[in-house]
């Protein structure tokens, strides 16, 4: 494949995202697939990587920049958490170099809160922060996911931040509990419905009535049939609702805040702020933003390299 | 089986207690076994019923009250809900009786809140609250469990209620969420502990930010390697912190609290009842008050039957 100058990869723990750049961080190659942590712990990390390069024709001589959960503890190798405040920009220097693999490649690490009864840890997402904190970003950066990520970007350093379980508490719920018979039928959540803004409303306002809040939509449904789909709107918004409650609570107002989100989180939560009364919000697409911070990380980290060489 | 004068039976989602009763309501047999719904779907209701009857040489001509699950829809025979406000000593009439029975066997009715936006069933806890509306309580029942129940008892009517998902939602993260390899090693929950007291006051106090607490018992375990023990404490503690929040905002101040609870929820919510300031707290046992329940029930239900014959 020409022109690509290096390869780029968000490693997570369910999916695997790779994009083959040149030096201008164009891309001119890209493969995703759901072989995420538990996938490559059984086929092999470098086995997985590499036939994804070797689809897409790259030799052996272009390095790669990863980011993600293949950076933990079972990864592939471990790259340690940096504790924040953490300058993002200096993050490509602590990325580690995987001494088995046949090329050049270098996990960025995660970053850590040590602080007392705030611990927290992030894993992927601050790749997403480098394009930002480039651009003189003062604000609060908000990346919906499973574990949605609040980050107070200052001074191109992540100050603090706090991770709610929203998604991952979204599908236990949706898929493993009595409310599943009641949402069965829904394929999807619509942020413009009455119901969304109903349970965004509920879970700002009401958020310590959360445990009620979720044995009602099995009520409704058992007592007056209530609507699968609206049913699981109130549900996404009741979650998202709260933890926009507490990202205000913890991290202040919810003024100037960027939205790195994909997908169908992105008009969720775009709503949700609108409601909450967020002002300042930009919408970033995160696929855009990690892939434009590994670039910068990798441009960092290889041409030093060739320069030390 | 001599001086048996009729059986009563708890029959839940997952659990089922029978006691055979003299007229004064002394215990002259017992059962308790794991077979809730599912395993009654499988084997039949009246065989599992009547083995039980039959280990304890209980005879034909012995009439059985139930209460739970049994009486909802896809359990026995449907018992319809009754609507709040209900009075609690009229439930023994609404029993339905179950026509395909070679024996005298009824069922008692859940209760339903069917006020909008406030939707709200229960079925089995009803039966907890009749000893208790007898005595002529005022106050606020709490009934721990899977699904919490809180209610307002007065004048011998339950008159409002809400539930909390709080058992569910303990069960879900303890064993199916990122939290479950922090608390792996740990057995049980001490409601003595520093670190329960601490979840409960942050539920009481930050429930907005329940979502982003959960996250931070990960990551406390990975970061500094938390104590499972005080892990699993704090979860519990949490949630229960939250749930005593949300039943004062829904249902008025903590004051003249009847907690009827068995088992380890017991000292847990005792405690935390005393750490949110609630006054008034009385203790029951929830399986003397089920039986004391399910007792007055037949009592009034089949004596009616034998005059009318």
């Amino acid at each position: 494949m020409g022109g690509v100058s290096h390869v780029v990869v968000d490693w997570g723990t369910s999916s695997f995202r790779l994009w083959a750049l040149d030096r201008a961080g164009n891309v001119r190659g890209e493969r995703r697939s759901a072989q995420g942590m538990i996938a490559a712990a059984t086929e092999g990390f470098e086995a997985v990587l590499e036939s994804h390069l070797a689809a897409l024709g790259i030799g052996d001589g272009i390095p790669v920049m990863m980011c993600g959960m293949v950076g933990a503890r079972g990864g592939w190798v471990e790259a340690a958490y940096v504790d924040i405040p953490a300058g993002l920009d200096g993050l490509a220097e602590r990325a580690v170099h995987v001494p088995s693999a046949r090329r050049l490649i270098r996990l960025l690490p995660g970053l850590a809160q040590r602080e007392a009864d705030r611990h927290d840890v992030m894993r992927g997402e601050e790749t997403q922060l480098l394009p930002l904190a480039r651009e003189g970003f003062h604000g609060l950066a908000c990346l919906p996911g499973t574990h949605s990520k609040w980050v107070v970007v200052e001074n191109g350093e992540a100050r603090r931040f706090a991770t709610f379980m929203t998604g991952e508490l979204f599908q236990l719920l949706r898929t493993g509990s009595v409310i599943a018979p009641a949402v069965a039928t829904a394929v999807a959540v619509d942020p413009d419905s009455a119901a969304f803004a109903r349970g965004v409303g509920d879970g700002l306002t009401l958020p310590e009535t959360l445990g009620n809040q979720l044995f009602r939509l099995r009520a409704s449904w058992l007592l007056v049939g209530e609507d699968p789909a609206g049913t699981l709107a109130r549900l996404s918004g009741l979650l998202i609702g709260a933890e926009l409650a507490g990202a205000a609570r913890l991290l202040g107002t919810l003024e100037n805040v960027a939205l790195i989100a994909s997908g169908p989180a992105a008009p969720a939560y775009r709503r949700a702020l609108s409601l909450a009364g967020a002002t300042g919000v930009v919408a970033r697409e995160a696929d855009d933003c990690v892939r434009a911070g590994l670039h910068a990380a990798a441009l960092s980290a290889f041409r030093l390299e060739r320069v030390s060489a």
